[in-house]
């Protein structure tokens, strides 16, 4: 056994919708060492928003950096103040490198030096000049318009996010502050996406010119990609708006994997931290991907992260065929791992909906004892399958994959004059589960087979209710990384490999990633039931979702009654 | 003016869904001078349940004698009890007759002294042996089998009540005794609506063979019409079920309008109550047509009555030429008044929407003051039309007019992240307007011009946010009947027709009924708001309401969130 002066350690650092965590993990078999968590401190639980614009969600770079400060300087101080008998060896020249991965696309408007707008006294009132946080959907109209330009292109470039691009990405992201904030449009130098950002901070270099830019952000969300030369052409920008050409000349074009180094931390970092000034720091990329790889992704698995929203991710080898799928949110060479396809899809709303339910629509008696989610769970866990006569759409705050459609909407049909909180709450359960299906069901339509579940996520390690739903609604066996914390643990792999204690991204998942005993296996009558319900859902999905179609949804209530007779009777 | 001797009185006892109430009106203005209400004790607020059977709804016929003795003996007591200086003449012989009103149809079996089942011994157990509630819906299959086996019969059957026979009627429950219940079945000698019972039980006449049947009971719901010779052809009858023949043989074909009198009061009623013996009783009729009465119903009024569910009744002169409507629950001359079509449509839920919404999704805080529908409100007034991006279909227990379907579920969408209860509430209410405003017309699409709404019942009493949205909606004044109690009055008047008093019923209305001074005026930016969210109302009734058809219900969450971002812009 290896002396305690030989651990080795690495760091993840992962940025969150409301917090920013970070980790120290052992090499030696991932386990997780050390973790802190710092709260953004501005607007409701990090998120800026007003109240005249209800599709804005913006965040206080500021938060950025003191969460960083915060979090790291915590973990290293918990590290080593582990108590006798428990000593993992912990110092921080253990530390073999650091990885960061974060929310996206968030881009941030800076300066020429790649300063933060919002962290100049100009603007630091100025909700425009903040992180345009994912889930700001003030854009869709501007995706819309790049949408239909880009479909109308000699270069393929929706090719590559599923026909359509989203409000929630990059480039529509920009062309609305130009559109409605021209003032601040015209001081941002350059836009920077948050997981760029946080690495190119630490390590002393945040010129917009030079600063690395991930292949995560830059493929999945701003439409880069080799085929047509990386960022889109001039020509094409110039016709969303000719001011987005400069921008173009002020973004590196030689982007990166995670697995590479972003650069060594900077000393006035390191001094904040307790770190050691010089430690690598890989490349950014986006929380899914690096959480796909922290919960032991490879070929053939397909790695969902269910939390507020999902992030499903698979990988496929770039040496062997795949069509453009239409709806993913993306297919990037590279954007997990090097060699691979990396594709995401994902649900705009999941653990959302439950909190939103929970929170505007459930009687106080499910509040007992502070654990309204568990009685809600409890209630529901006693109810069949079709049982309550309801079917949901999951479409609260949009459907990201397969529609790529932020306007629509939740729907509830089938509620009668019994209908109970339990029984919504479990439809909307199903909705989510429903969701899922048809993202997996898009992957194998186009030629990506889908072998594995592996979930991770707050949903996956605290809701058996909600897994055994997905394993019956989606027939497969689910299981559960063995760690919580998978983006952590992936920003922390490809810091360790960025700093060169693995060979490659793979050789480190062997040593640190696993998933856990228990696997919820799909049981056949509960199947049997949500394959009906599903074809309704489907129905729905594309009578509410699809454009152009003709068909009558007649039908559906009567089967849902008829569905749910049969279950009475049956069970 | 006239000696105290000299004051006339009338009764009217009308039979609600959980209580009978007695009132003693005042001949010369209609006032009421005494009121008494005695709550059915059976079953779950007066209606006997069966978890195993979700759609059933009975009522113990022992509740009903007993409420009829005790309301009316309290009415008794009441009128006579008045404090000096406040005294109104009453004493029990100044009563000039007796006028009873019931839901419907309620039918009960009988044996052959006209005794109901359920108060023999034999059968005081058996809920199928009890009255069968209005509300029942356990005979969907049979009504749809009536339906069609009517639809195929060269008599016209089903022209008369919007070419659907529903569930809640009297042949559909009868047979489904028949199929489920052969013991029961047997063991009736006839059935009686219970609009029908009362007068015969306290007149003394039960005998099934000749105890007068009312043309409201009978022309709405048995199928009676003197086109096709009274009751449907045994040859019918027999199509449906052998057995069904004998019951048509003992029945009254002899019809009765409410003005006239089906017997005097018999002495040992009389005795229990503190009546006199031979004071002269109305034929019994349903609620909402001795509703529509007390309300001042007229040519091109339509009477609302609003609580649980709706009533809406028209009039059209008998003289006058009038289309079959489809979807209407009724067309029956006389069955309001002689010489007038009495029109029958209604919801089937409208109170009991929002009743279910406060009790199974509601937050505690909205409870503040044991107010929550006052609270709702309150949030809700503060609401735009259209503001929500909400839409929901009234169809939580079906839909009576006019698609008469009870296979109809309750629809909500539109919901987000931040939908709030005071706006599915107000969706909610909405969604009730609508239905109404579907009612209206229907009405004037066939010829039937709605000049003037009345409204009653305890929701037209009690909440002015609903009245406001319903004129709103209907883009029509909603004006309210000054009484509260117009199903009481309207019985009240029937009985002091019958005993003499006045001419005929119009007259009787003069001196009696009348509207409030507050009427509900259409606001005419709400009125444009509404008439957008009508039509896509109209597309979700069609598409999931109609068979048949094939149009894309794709646009309707775009229209909804446009209105949506139109209305915040321009309020």
């Amino acid at each position: 056994m290896s002396g305690i002066s030989d651990r080795k350690f690495t760091i993840g650092v992962d940025y969150g919708t409301n917090s920013v965590r970070a980790i120290i993990v052992d090499l030696e078999d991932g386990s997780e060492i050390a973790t802190a968590v710092s709260p953004y401190s501005g607007g409701e639980a990090g998120v800026l928003l007003d109240a005249q614009r209800p599709m804005l969600a913006r965040q206080n770079p500021r938060d950025y950096v003191d969460g960083f400060y915060r979090a790291v300087a915590k973990v290293i101080e918990i590290a080593q103040s582990t108590p006798p008998g428990h000593d993992r060896g912990f110092t921080p020249d253990g530390i073999v490198g650091i990885g960061v991965d974060t929310t996206g696309s968030t881009p941030i408007p800076v300066d020429e030096s790649g300063t933060p707008l919002g962290m100049i006294p100009e603007f630091e009132h100025e909700l425009d000049a903040m992180a345009w946080l994912w889930k700001d959907h003030t854009s869709f109209a501007e995706a819309a318009e790049i949408t239909e330009k880009a479909s109308r292109s000699e270069d393929r470039y929706l090719s590559k996010c599923g026909e359509t691009y989203s409000s929630e990405w990059f480039w529509s992201k920009i062309l609305h502050c130009r559109r409605t904030n021209p003032r601040v449009f015209k001081a941002a130098f350059s836009w920077v996406e948050l997981a760029d950002f946080i690495p190119a901070f630490i390590t002393g270099n945040t010129d917009p010119d030079t600063l690395p830019r991930g292949i995560c952000a830059a493929g999945h969300k701003a439409m880069f990609h080799e085929s047509w030369g990386g960022l889109p052409s001039e020509a094409f920008l110039e016709s969303l708006d000719p001011d987005l050409v400069r921008l173009r000349s002020h973004y590196n074009g030689a982007t990166k994997t995670s697995d590479q180094k972003a650069g060594g931390l900077c000393a006035p970092v390191a001094a904040k931290t307790g770190l050691i000034a010089g430690t690598p720091v890989a490349v950014g990329a986006f929380d899914c991907h690096m959480g796909a790889i922290g919960a032991g992704i490879k070929p053939g698995t397909l790695v969902k992260a269910i939390g507020t929203s999902t992030c499903d991710v698979m990988i496929h080898p770039e040496t062997e065929p795949l069509a453009d799928i239409p709806g993913l949110c993306g297919i990037v060479p590279g954007s997990v791992m090097p060699g691979y396809f990396g594709l995401e899809a994902g649900q705009s709303a999941v653990g959302d909906i439950f909190n939103w339910f929970v929170r505007q629509m459930v009687p106080e008696h499910y509040f007992e004892n502070d654990a309204v989610h568990e009685n809600l769970s409890q209630a529901a866990d006693k109810l069949l399958p079709g049982e309550s006569g309801l079917l949901c759409l999951d479409w609260n705050n949009g459907n990201r994959t397969i529609l790529v459609d932020q306007l629509l909407t939740g729907l509830t049909v089938g509620t009668t004059l019994h209908t109970t909180a339990p029984e919504i709450y479990r439809a909307l359960i199903e909705a989510t589960a429903f969701g899922a299906l048809t993202i997996i069901k898009r992957f194998e339509e186009y030629g990506v087979k889908v072998e594995e579940v592996i979930n991770c996520g707050g949903i996956a390690e605290k809701s058996p209710l909600i897994m055994q739903i997905y394993a019956d609604v989606c027939n497969r066996p689910m299981k559960i990384s063995r760690s919580p914390q998978t983006c952590a643990l992936g920003a922390a792999i490809c810091g360790a490999v960025a700093g060169g204690a693995f060979k490659n991204i793979q050789e480190a998942q062997k040593r640190m990633t696993g998933v856990k005993k228990t696997v919820y296996k799909p049981n056949p009558s509960a199947v049997a039931v949500y394959e009906r319900l599903y074809r309704l859902y489907r129905e729905l999905h594309d009578a509410f979702g699809v454009d152009g179609r003709k068909e009558s949804l007649y039908h559906v209530m009567k089967h849902l009654l008829e569905i749910r007779d049969t279950v009475r009777k049956r069970y």
